[in-house]
């Protein structure tokens, strides 16, 4: 099987819903024809094998997820996923890998009707590269950088469960209770907030996506708008799960600095904040307010007793 | 340095030009408005070491030359080049090959006029993904599939230096003569016919840049285009280096055979032939014709004696 018969059988499947006249898999490169009123929106990520995942991942695992994580990217900005390329290295691919890893790709791009238009197929260490293309309307675009003090801080679900996963060596494949079972699919299985995302744009004054951790990523917002942020850490919300594996503290400490739940982060001001309820059920996903934008720059997490306290994990970064 | 160091140092100036109220790096993604009236067009190409390129290949010519031959992808369509998302994976990289490859890949986005606006920097075996996005007129695409029999078939430039760089060992550092130095900057500097391919628009029945080889992708061009190709070998054009380097027999083996000169293969109908010079004269680039399209399917390449000639290779294929 070479590397055009790969495509043809494995990835061309996943090029649905290409307009009339424009051009998905088959060319020098795709032809894409945006809507008028939108601006294009586009991410790119790579995953690496034993870096970002543990070799001998699930290939429906690895799909599914390296899919859905760039696109939470585009959630986070208020976008709809349209197109995406995949660039894929892989060492000696299988044809059962291949239709793994195709399935959970199909799956991921299904869940926004979005199409695979392009992409590159490589010899090499395994290594995924998605590129993904969305389009939001003109000035309804979600930043990092609206956020003014006195804004309210959301979330969307819950917040360390895949972190949890990873810590509890939960991710590998195997007999799992059915809480060890929830924490592992929280890593493999992220969900990206389309649909709340999308009923945020005319309220958020900013927002990002939960990869780094609460507390990096809220960092990032809040410098990015030029104020500070003041967690209530009792208010931060963990599923029983987490608490049940790792105990209330450990818990906190995931939910707070560990990464990978891909949930919202954003704020809202005052005037807003009655509407989130209703947004809330029909997105079908809950928010929870765990405190406020503030003036003094920095993000602060105060306890029960409104004592600060320390978050000991501060976001992954490369080359430290 | 971590990640976001070494991207706002050596990345962050290469995203010059977006447009006001757009957005480069710096966000979840980036977020870019498309002028009406055009398409957006959009290749993704992957380079990995010791598969792609040697081990220890120069930094600046590897950020040249990666970025380059994605950009023919669009120049292959007839497309301007906009905006570029890098996706680098290095295993642990020193300032100085960053600071050589992000000029490499500066000058070769400024050929241009595009702007890098996101990506990924991730650790692991040196991989290199670029993701570029241009616009094309409504209509106005070059694809491989509109030639018809009786259409004269051109290439611009010369074709078999860059694999002459390769097959005589020429493409790593050390001292050369001038030719071998001509045949060395063949492989690393390919130039993107942008402005060849523009002017091409209204005239060109179909096109593709050449990739795989010469006969390899025209193959590809007929079969998209369902009809054959003929190829008269004396007129295939080639560097006076590359018959002084490699011989005349060889020369034409690689010039037929062997990829990597990133030149344009484009069909033209007989009604628009005479209009190739002026075209040529102004885009500052030679083309030749060197057959036509027929009826019957394949590509046939003929000698001076009217005999089919046989080619041995058939462009590279990767999981072969």
């Amino acid at each position: 099987m070479d590397e055009f018969e790969l495509i043809d059988r494995f990835f061309r499947p996943l090029c649905t819903d290409v307009a009339e006249n424009d051009i998905g898999i088959g060319d020098d490169a795709s032809v894409l024809s945006v809507p008028s009123g939108v601006r294009i929106v586009v991410t790119t990520d790579t995953h690496v094998e034993s870096v970002h995942f543990p070799n001998g991942a699930e290939p429906y695992d690895l799909g599914f997820r390296s899919c859905t994580t760039s696109l939470s990217d585009l959630a986070a900005m208020g976008a709809t996923a349209r197109w995406a390329s995949l660039a894929l290295t892989m060492p000696d691919p299988t044809s059962a890998w291949l239709e793994g890893f195709a399935a959970g790709a199909a799956a991921a791009l299904k869940l926004c009707s979005a199409s695979l238009v392009g992409g590159d197929t490589t010899r090499g260490p395994l290594t995924i590269t998605w590129n993904i293309i969305g389009v939001v309307p003109v000035g309804e675009t979600l930043l990092r950088s609206g956020a003014t003090p006195g804004d309210g801080i959301y979330v969307s679900g819950t917040l360390g469960s895949a972190a949890a996963a990873l810590a509890l060596s939960l991710i590998g494949s195997g007999d799992r209770t059915e809480d060890e079972g929830a924490l592992r699919d929280r890593y493999w299985s992220p969900r990206p907030r389309f649909e709340l995302s999308r009923r945020l744009r005319p309220l958020a004054s900013a927002c990002i996506d939960i990869s780094d951790g609460l507390i990096a990523d809220l960092t990032h917002l809040a410098r990015s708008s030029q104020c500070g942020a003041e967690v209530d850490c009792a208010l931060v919300p963990m599923a029983r799960e987490l608490i049940a594996l790792a105990g209330a503290e450990r818990g906190l400490q995931l939910a707070l600095g560990g990464g990978d739940d891909y949930e919202l982060c954003f704020t809202v001001p005052p005037e807003h904040e009655s509407n989130l309820s209703d947004i809330s059920a029909k997105a079908e996903v809950a928010v929870t307010r765990i405190g406020r934008m503030v003036e003094e720059l920095g993000v602060r997490v105060i306890d029960d007793c409104d004592r600060e306290i320390m978050i000991d994990v501060a976001g992954y970064r490369h080359f430290e």
